[in-house]
């Protein structure tokens, strides 16, 4: 089967956003903050914005299963208080787990943070376990920068981290290193901010020994990585002179790379760097990029044709791209596929 | 011939960093603030600092000429106001221009600006100027974030930094968008703030219509232009979304990729997606990376060697890499080429 393990709901019906402005005018105007029984939204309208968004995309180009969270650029930490996030994140996850009960073959939740800058990371774990624990979510999304573009937070080997991470060993599911929109007029949000985390996350996991307080800890760091493949042998060299283990040891038993690369040489230049094992199947479809290649006449976002392209891969290579290496990375769905498979 | 586009003085004698520490200790107590003439640096002590250094592995790799520009990370332009950056800029200057003096067929100066977080960056066209028509610099580098990591100053097709933009196409002079240290603990100077300006600023350049205004303005994007060619797929498609022109015209009659990539495959991927022409050989030696990769036992910031070896390149392709794009986006340098051997 071919996992997608970079999915969000950008898809949702209007009345999330309608939902969510009022919530913004509320932080402002509290007569005008909504309840979150205000929001309505019907079985009928999910199903109706997967079949013909998600869902009709994944038949066309024979994917099986999407790893899905809210919407990343909506999940906007920046906005108001950790109350306002905590209601937020609460109404995005909710969602995403009644799109993967109607769709239980096609769709996994993975869990937004109620994140809100300079407030403690742990106020996030009753959020993180209600999703594990009721919603059967099978990872999470971790913002390295709620501020938004202004980078207040400390680096991710920073010890105010650790309260996630040790929920995370403990439930045995990685996090996706994932920023949300950009409100530093600097920053494009998906061309400049995303790609800029992930090298940015990189690089902090280089510099800090995280794994050597948490072996088991595992990242999963999008859009191939940022910038970081493509300069394999800066970061090879900067390890070095930093004193650190050679990469394949310092990062590569817990750091993971998608396949959200909208290009052949790209995904080629991925897979002759990063070993097998530690890239995941993603498109992040329907995401940033929604386009058409004038080169190729397919989508940007159709990464499957580049996985099938690529010389550098064989048959079982493609394995563990599609599937071997999602179900060894998020064990709870494993787990899940298993036990659906045994009824 | 081989130029080299990319060279700072990493290697200038301690007593400059002395001098500069004087300096940013009189930022508290102006008792303490050193005069320029305090500085003494003898032309025997450079001689020495560029032989033992930068010359060595020059003549070790056959590279005949180094574009040389103070050093980045010691920029620092978010170290007190615009006399101090000015002050400082005057000197990192001076001391590339007596290099260039002392080894004139090895050394061309570039200019750093006295940039200050928040300073109208029309204060450094005087120290600019100078450099250009007194020390013979062929270009400059020029910091979108002054604030070393903080990324408070407008993008780069803002109107403010219009007043330097005119400048360079009066003189013909290209510029390296070049950031400075990181004064963020999210982002490690070389690993992170320097890939993610170059990503940064190539989007900032997609979002704008810079080029529009300014059509014979030049950028060199450091560092293999950051995460661009590797995403090129991800560009070309939002580009697209935002209803701009392709990007072979929107950005690549303008702007220009060194070769800072330290290992073949990124090298290789480079050559691959982004034309000949907007391609210049550069090295950053002596710089982030100075130590011997142990995969295959040469430097990691031995670029020439990647060029040899990539595949997709032929003479005539190496001989543009080298030489002749630097002759067309540095008109001067050439101009100064030429003087000479007409002598």
């Amino acid at each position: 089967m071919i996992i997608d393990c970079h999915g969000h709901y950008t898809t949702a019906p209007k009345a999330l956003e309608a939902w969510r402005n009022q919530q913004i005018a509320g932080i402002q105007d509290p007569v005008m903050m909504p309840k979150v029984a205000d929001l309505k939204i019907s079985d009928d309208e999910l199903i109706e914005s997967i079949q013909s968004n998600q869902l009709r995309l994944m038949t066309e180009r024979g994917l099986d299963l999407t790893l899905f969270s809210p919407r990343a650029s909506f999940m906007a930490h920046h906005i108001g208080d950790f109350q306002v996030s905590s209601t937020w994140a609460a109404i995005c996850n909710e969602l995403c787990y009644r799109v993967s009960q109607l769709f239980p073959d096609n769709f996994v939740p993975v869990a937004m943070l109620p994140q809100s800058p300079g407030v403690d990371p742990a106020t996030c774990i009753p959020e993180l376990e209600k999703c594990v624990t009721q919603y059967g979510n099978v990872g999470l999304n971790l913002n390295p920068d709620p501020s938004g573009g202004h980078w207040t937070s400390p680096p991710l080997t920073d010890r105010a981290w650790y309260p996630i991470y040790e929920k995370m060993v403990e439930f045995d599911i990685p996090a996706m290193i994932h920023v949300s929109t950009s409100c530093n007029a600097c920053f494009h949000t998906t061309g400049a901010h995303y790609i800029n985390a992930d090298t940015t996350a990189v690089m902090q996991l280089i510099q800090g020994d995280l794994f050597k307080d948490f072996p088991s800890l595992r990242f999963v760091i999008p859009h191939g990585g940022g910038a970081a493949p493509y300069h394999w042998g800066r970061y090879r060299g900067l390890a070095q002179e930093l004193k650190k283990p050679v990469l394949a040891d310092h990062l590569l038993n817990n750091i993971y790379f998608d396949t959200c690369v909208y290009h052949q040489p790209g995904i080629d230049l991925l897979n002759r760097v990063i070993p097998v094992k530690n890239v995941l199947f993603g498109s992040e479809m329907i995401g940033a990029v929604r386009g058409i290649d004038p080169e190729t006449g397919n989508y940007f976002d159709d990464t499957k044709r580049y996985i099938e392209s690529c010389p550098a891969l064989n048959a079982d290579d493609r394995y563990q791209i599609y599937e071997g290496n999602a179900r060894r990375v998020y064990p709870r769905l494993d787990a899940t596929l298993k036990a659906r498979a045994a009824k």
